[in-house]
């Protein structure tokens, strides 16, 4: 029955309580060997509530343009994009299954053409451990393409996951990228094959030609000319900026991988 | 510096440990006197970090076409809309103080042709109150427009200072509504005067003549009215459903208020 009570008392009135409990508890143990404790995770800063009223904001595109991750949700953003502990990964399997849910039991066309486009940064692969190191900060051109030539971006899990049934079911994968062909294009294609996106039907980056132009503008003409001078059918788009899913060409149906580290107009 | 750690450690580890703690320091008292309990909120559902992702991907429109809210996810939305504790409010405001960033300092220009659209219900009027009584299920088209009848739902706040920020730079306010014009415009209109919406520039309802289009196809037409035959420029458009904002002649800019209480495709 106590134990029924304590369930059905509410975080924030918990987090009161166990000030005052934890005086009790814990103190001695504490003050006699500090150590052990400092490996767990940093608090939620206070004023989560509003850091996740941000996070959303960002996810339903009504934040635009930031440029950089607001000072007071920092730590926030730390907590939920940590591989441990944090939200981040449940959101984006959570993605992944809205897209299998879509795509259903159903194989690809048998002409070959029925195809899904995926961005590369933070949608295949993850450039968190750049960003925190960054603190979330402004884009540095010279620091993420020196991070980007490591060619060391860990995979995203679920993404992986959806890759390969895509992949299984026949469809062909186009990879999308902004980052420019000259420099990027080889550490890209073997970090990619690292993090367990080999076979990939084509990896398309930013040739010079198409240097200046945004984001929106560059993605969309790759994926017309995917569409009208191959014929293929994008049967799915995703990525984890709007950019990446506005514009033209934008495919059968969008689907947006969350990302709260930076905005890409 | 031990109140330091309690702060240290996150809200899981935290609700692991107040169950220890909780049995030694409130089981005395609540075994004398439970009742001073029952006022405290419902606990949240455990999963509520699965249905946080399920609310997010609502959000994000990668969820579409769902028809209820998924059971184990009721308790936390019903606990996430509640007026007293819930996220929702601050979400509808954070989505407000977007629109009012955007808008900037701006006045509507002089020509008198700007103008927002905002959409009605679960926008502007509130249906939680319905929508809580029938435990956020299917939608029932006759019991809806029995509780739209009535016109009481509440204005929500934060709209309604939106309402009043727009007025009062000059842009025109077009309130567009799929509700039935035929039966609920004299309550639409007596209810959005009482919850704080009084002097909007004109209430587009469903006409006869728009039945069975979808809400998409409804409320272009009408935006493209406005627009071409009229001449006004839509600044912004705002609505809780996705399908408010898609379509075309979708104005400047859209926003998403949040709406984890149904789908309307």
């Amino acid at each position: 029955m106590v134990l029924a009570v304590a369930a059905a008392l509410d975080q924030r009135r918990l987090s009161l309580l166990v000030f005052v409990s934890t005086v009790f508890l814990i103190s001695a143990p504490l003050s006699a060997a500090s150590a052990p404790w400092t490996f767990w995770p940093p608090a939620p800063a206070r004023g989560d509530e509003g850091c996740l009223s941000w996070r959303v904001m960002v996810e339903a595109n009504n934040a635009k343009n930031w440029r950089t991750v607001p000072a007071p949700c920092i730590p926030y953003v730390y907590n939920y994009m940590s591989p441990v502990w944090g939200q981040y990964a449940r959101d984006v399997a959570s993605a992944v299954d809205q897209m299998l849910a879509y795509a259903g039991t159903d194989t690809a066309a048998d002409n070959g053409l029925d195809a899904w486009v995926l961005d590369v940064d933070d949608t295949c692969l993850s450039n968190l451990p750049y960003y925190q190191a960054n603190h979330f900060g402004a884009y540095d051109p010279a620091a993420f393409r020196a991070w980007a030539s490591k060619g060391i971006c860990p995979g995203i899990p679920a993404m992986v996951k959806l890759f390969w049934t895509l992949k299984g079911r026949g469809f062909k994968v186009f990879l999308l990228s902004g980052r420019a062909e000259e420099t990027l294009a080889a550490p890209t294609a073997s970090n990619l094959a690292a993090a367990g996106f080999a076979g990939y039907d084509r990896l398309i980056l930013r040739g010079v030609g198409h240097r200046g132009e945004s984001s929106v503008e560059f993605k969309s003409a790759m994926r017309r000319r995917l569409e009208e001078e191959e014929g293929y059918r994008i049967r799915g788009n995703v990525g984890d900026q709007w950019s990446d899913l506005q514009g033209h060409s934008t495919g059968d149906r969008v689907f947006k991988v969350p990302n709260p580290m930076y905005f890409v107009p």
